[in-house]
């Protein structure tokens, strides 16, 4: 599988989140491309190459003079846009030295990448990631960084909820789940999983958060965006008092985000927060959330890590090349058709721009 | 060197001890197959494709059902002969959803797997290992699972003892092995090699086990099974007691077992024993016995450990290929000459099958 | 990158310190070759194939007997011509069994191996490293042992002192060195980077060296001999005391000395000293110059490694091959052009061998 195939390169993807980029230099590998991000005295942030012209060494092992990195090698300097501004012991500049520079831009407390043809990074085409902006929905997240799998394995996972019947029994994962159906539907971008779970009584973890007795009506809506965006909108509300019709007044609603960004064929970056709308000044719910899915192995994303990981380790060392698919798989295969729509579409361009030439 | 070429797939290998396999699920890789071995409600063994059906995760990460294995990720369920008899959130179950399963036999206190044709899986081809059985002969053994080298390096070390004058001086070792001369027989399936050295002074290893004063007999009878088995037969005698003439009745006798199981081309399982025939309540002994072989790196197989994974390290950093021989290889040549013999055959037995179909 | 194209095989490489051959076996690899050396009972140093010729086991694992090696597996025993004088269990020993000897020599505290044809070794073509005896400059170095990268990216790192500025700043480095211009001169087997800085404030580690106030005359004069040893007479004296016209009676004189051996094509061995001719008997001085350079990680060689080891991994994971080049590495770039040439030349003579056979 190479890198051109596994993932569309014309796509903003998360890189790092906001806070923590600042007056220092960080690396990054998206995409297959290795970046030093930094942030600019004027609040900016950008992104070059992170491997000096002259001799490769990483950028990032150098350091910041004012709004230019310096190279920690032999002191090349470069700006924001890339140019190389100084050359050690000589005057004129070679034209051509410079290093390239990926479009960001910052939104929903995350830094996007654009690691493909500048030329086309719209910032319209970021995805909608509003759940985790902190003003309507609040919550703490975090990143695997480097997590050992493809990232499609990350959008099978959040995109197939029955697995929290085996993977995540005793918190969030019931029998209930796998017994109900659920239906997918999809635009040219998105596809969308929704289970509604009508008058059952509510796993350990959601009686916890409803803080009422009684059977609950629970959902599961959880959205895709290429490439690689997911937003589940998950809750449960007190059986009958209307919230398939729309009226959730009687529940307690969160959501599941994730921002998964290839670093290379078999590893990610999965950057996750789960955020609610009730109790939002809790600050003691928040951490305990926060502690549910990340927690020194024991939170349930902790367990989706150990599954995934040794997923991807299996698919390295079989040769046995397709997965066998179930009912439970439409929505992911949903999502992977997108994701292959646009990889067709990216190679069909490529090949337009070839013969325009 | 491909996973065909280096060993014989139809044939039993020693996966586990008996004791290991109970109601737990234990993976192993068995000549580049990944296996799942537990114990049924009935007692019986069983042993499935350590990747599941849908989506490849290792089924030893989920969890015994019964007398089946459901998967941790989202729940399939096999039985004991791979076939799959529950999917999450369908009713009807594809009729092609399996996993191999393979043939298993419990013998001589070891659990013998078939990574073969289970076609061919007759258990009357299961080695002769009764020395292990724990009743006329008596020891306690272990494996060294993983061990960093090609399992018919091991086999050239048990096949040639005058190894013990160099890896194993001051214990079993000394230079009479190497100056007395000993011969070679075979069969179809067995390469033996016979020494004997009479009169000699025994190593201080025999002369503890010998108790008593004086010269001594020494023999090393090596019987190689293909194709991975080996049983030496070792003990001293005094002098002009007639064991050369076959009455051991004056000396002690002990034995070396190995089953020496292929993982992949260059790592192997070795399952160890050394028992004997006499003092055999005595547990101490027993226990002493274990510890001259394996004891935290002090053991002489511990010794041989060292060389084995030297030895493979440099084979795959050298690229002179050939190995070059001398007298004292005799016995491990034939060894490698029947196992090259079964390779022909069953490469003969594919090209044969293909052309009738 | 292969072997044969990354380093000449027909030179004298550093191999050892004198001091760490005794009479105990001592692996190394050199060029590609793994070697053993020890010393003899006669006090001379010998080299040989670190792999038995009978079944590849490395000769560093067995012992010495005399001034033979016996292998740790079978007892073989080879002299240390390489010939083998004694085989298990049989008189008549294979003439053609031996392993390769290397010519050595040992000068100027150093081991120096000829890793290529041994017809050619001539003790005359040692490189020049006579600072390093201990008798007119004095200095204890050290070794870089399996430093990751290519010894060449050391050689660069030498021949262009600029990077003093970026990487040493604050000891030796500050911004003169970029400012002022410098001369490259070769011969068939050097290249010499010559720099002078006149009437400069001296930077902190040569203020202290030279104990006295006042501005200084500053030289850098770097000669490389092919294909990989490097010293560089550096010093600063008043100014105005005719240092430039030859005169450094009013200054300190040092010189840093480099032996770099290619170990596998990214990894080398890094033989380093700095000595001076200065307080020869300030054994204080001498623990503290050692340690301005190597010192736990703190070291100006300490910041050296972490560069060129992160310029190896970089070099590993881009694929623009060609590096772009600076005025500043006009000396390393001869030095590179007299390696390829030695290269050239060896695959000629390869050639012109063939033709003659």
């Amino acid at each position: 599988m190479s890198a051109t195939e596994a993932f569309p390169l014309n796509s903003w993807y998360a890189a790092a989140w906001s806070h923590e980029i600042g007056r220092e230099l960080s690396a990054r590998t998206v995409c297959g491309k290795n970046v030093v991000l930094y942030r600019r005295t004027d609040g900016e942030v950008a992104a070059l190459e992170d491997a000096c012209w002259h001799r490769l060494l990483p950028l990032s092992l150098g350091h910041l003079k004012g709004d230019d990195v310096m190279c920690g090698y032999h002191g090349l300097v470069f700006n924001s846009a890339g140019r190389c501004t100084y050359m050690p012991a000589q005057k004129t500049i070679n034209p051509s030295a410079c290093v390239r520079a990926y479009p960001l831009a910052e939104r929903h407390r995350l830094v996007w990448l654009w690691p493909g043809d500048p030329a086309l990074a719209d910032p319209a085409k970021i995805p909608d990631f509003h759940w985790n902006d902190g003003t309507e929905w609040v919550g703490e997240g975090g990143t695997f960084y480097q997590l050992k799998c493809d990232y499609r394995l990350v959008i099978d996972n959040l995109m197939d909820l029955t697995h929290e019947t085996y993977v995540h029994a005793g918190s969030i994962g019931d029998e209930t789940i796998t017994a109900v159906p659920f239906e997918v539907t999809h635009t040219r971008d998105t596809a969308t999983m929704t289970r509604w779970m009508i008058d059952i009584d509510p796993p350990p973890y959601w009686a916890r958060q409803l803080g009422r007795p009684g059977r609950v009506d629970r959902w599961q809506i959880v959205t895709f965006q290429t490439p690689s965006v997911i937003v589940g909108d998950v809750g449960v509300a007190l059986t009958g008092t209307g919230a398939p019709q729309g009226d959730r007044s009687q529940g307690v609603n969160g959501a599941f985000l994730a921002a998964i960004t290839p670093a290379t064929d078999t590893t990610c970056h999965y950057f996750w927060n789960f955020v609610r709308n009730y109790r939002k000044d809790d600050a003691e719910l928040t951490r305990e959330l926060q502690l549910a899915h990340v927690n020194a192995g024991a939170g349930v994303y902790d367990q989706d890590q150990r599954v995934l990981e040794a997923q991807q380790a299996a698919i390295d060392n079989n040769p046995r090349s397709p997965f066998y698919d179930l009912n439970i798989d439409a929505g992911a295969l949903w999502a992977r058709r997108l994701i292959d729509q646009m990889l067709a579409a990216e190679r069909a361009g490529a090949v337009a721009n070839v013969a325009a030439e």
